[in-house]
């Protein structure tokens, strides 16, 4: 099995009711990467940082057999930045400061050793990016994953209409799927995406948990856990992302009944993202930890 | 088995993206007990009506074998009154209008038929007023389930405090909990309040589902079921309580996986009560309908 991650590698600065933290790795290829390398391998990452990205966070990707040919470092140039802040219900944030750096050159290239990928996953970018991803590989990828956000839906509708008929499943949170849909009710909002290209739907909904709308109108559910500490919410989304397409890699199996069982995986994994700041918590994870997260996830639904 | 239910018997006055009705059947009692019948049956009624009150409407909650010997009739008087507005998020409401009428004067008499009672449910009212039901009461109920709201955590505050020592089970929203416990965390908020009584908390988060805290620090979660036609919210919350207390009524058994049960049928009633306006849609179920919703509940969180 082989997972290609398109996304962000990133430096955010961070401030929540729990601290600050000035300067910490993020983006969304380093979330969905670290998350699905605990359930899959190998994890192909593609991205761009500048050089003043730093040495340590490559090693430490590839600890994690997270592999790093397709991360472009560009020479004179600096890593994307991003600084945003949480407030007490942590379900909203404002963003303070945004530096593209890199970003406003990225060209990704995929490279050959993750060419023959069997699940791809299109962490939240320009859609015209990913579609140049999409357009590299030599034969469909048996599962197509894409990731989007209010700006392209806003921004650039037309290049992402056309991306969204090349996608299997598309995740959004639920004013995005309101906003790309025209409908407030999300049963129906749903309907409306599915119409657009992909079969099926996942709605983010953070602390509320997320559904899965599937090709046949089905609907499932995954709560997400109540914890008594929820220190950072950053990167949760693309590490719920992560869980799910390094789960259905692993097991290559992408049944709407495997997705269920997917989405019980991302949610276990985001509930640990949570835990810290940044990716921290994402580095030092257990199969015994992630055994027992699961578990609590299954007691948390299940009918005595 | 014998259920006693106290609360508010109204008309309400209701507006929604969806529609607009002047006036309608409302107010806890109603709800609640409607919601019950289905289950469980004696649903004994406490409560009070002005004489402005249609005889029609009895006549409905007594052929859904809802008794009314504790619905007083206040001569010369007008029945509660409540008028809001809902927006189309449907998660806050406003209300335009409140006349209290009776409920000023409400002194409830328990009947000596339902004194004997296995469960009691307080819908929400002014706390000494559920004191005084309790005290009513020859022996203790063996489950005694107590809904409250912002206006008596702000207000009443020490009765409030006396009758969560008397309590059970509470059910209360969100920012109820957050509100009485002073946590803004839920997990938090809700040790806090099973110590000021209730061994059980049942937090109640709309169309986010409900979650249930037990005794040892258990979380239980119930979804809610995403619905394409939301018409009115109304009366959803006490509805949801009638359906947990009209199940433990009729199984007898108060463990914590009995009410583990109970929430999913109080989450399966109160999805029925949404699709219309007022309690119309609660009027008029079939055993066949609840067990299909119920179906669709168990589908909804089945990992296949």
């Amino acid at each position: 099995m082989s997972l290609l991650v398109i996304g962000t590698v990133a430096y955010d600065g961070l401030e929540t009711p729990f601290g600050v933290r000035e300067r910490i790795l993020g983006g969304s290829a380093t979330y969905i990467g670290l998350s699905a390398s605990y359930l899959t391998k190998p994890v192909h990452l593609v991205s761009v940082v500048g050089d003043d990205f730093e040495q340590t966070h490559i090693d430490m990707l590839n600890r994690h057999n997270v592999r790093t040919e397709g991360l472009e470092v560009m020479a004179g140039q600096k890593t994307f930045f991003w600084k945003g802040k949480y407030h007490l219900d942590m379900n909203s944030r404002d963003t303070l400061d945004t530096q593209l750096n890199v970003l406003e050159h990225f060209n990704p290239k995929v490279p050959d050793s993750a060419k023959n990928c069997d699940v791809l996953m299109l962490g939240n970018l320009v859609p015209a990016i990913q579609m140049s991803v999409v357009e590299q590989l030599p034969t469909r990828p048996k599962l197509v994953v894409m990731d989007t956000m209010n700006l392209w839906i806003e921004n650039t509708p037309e290049d992402l209409r056309k991306m969204l008929k090349k996608v299997d499943v598309l995740t959004v949170n639920d004013e995005e799927a309101r906003q790309l849909s025209g409908e407030h009710n999300l049963v129906k909002a749903a309907r409306a995406i599915r119409a657009m290209g992909p079969k099926i739907l996942i709605l983010k909904k953070g602390e509320h948990g997320a559904l899965l709308f599937g090709p046949e109108d089905e609907i499932f559910f995954a709560p997400a856990l109540p914890l008594a500490d929820v220190v950072d919410p950053t990167g949760a989304g693309d590490t719920f992302a992560g869980g799910f397409v390094g789960y259905l890699d692993s097991v290559g199996d992408y049944s709407f009944d495997s997705m269920k069982r997917g989405l019980m995986y991302a949610a276990t994994m985001a509930s640990f993202c949570v835990e810290a700041f940044g990716p921290e918590r994402m580095m030092d994870l257990t199969e015994d930890a992630i055994r027992a997260r699961r578990a609590d996830f299954a007691q948390l639904i299940q009918v005595g």
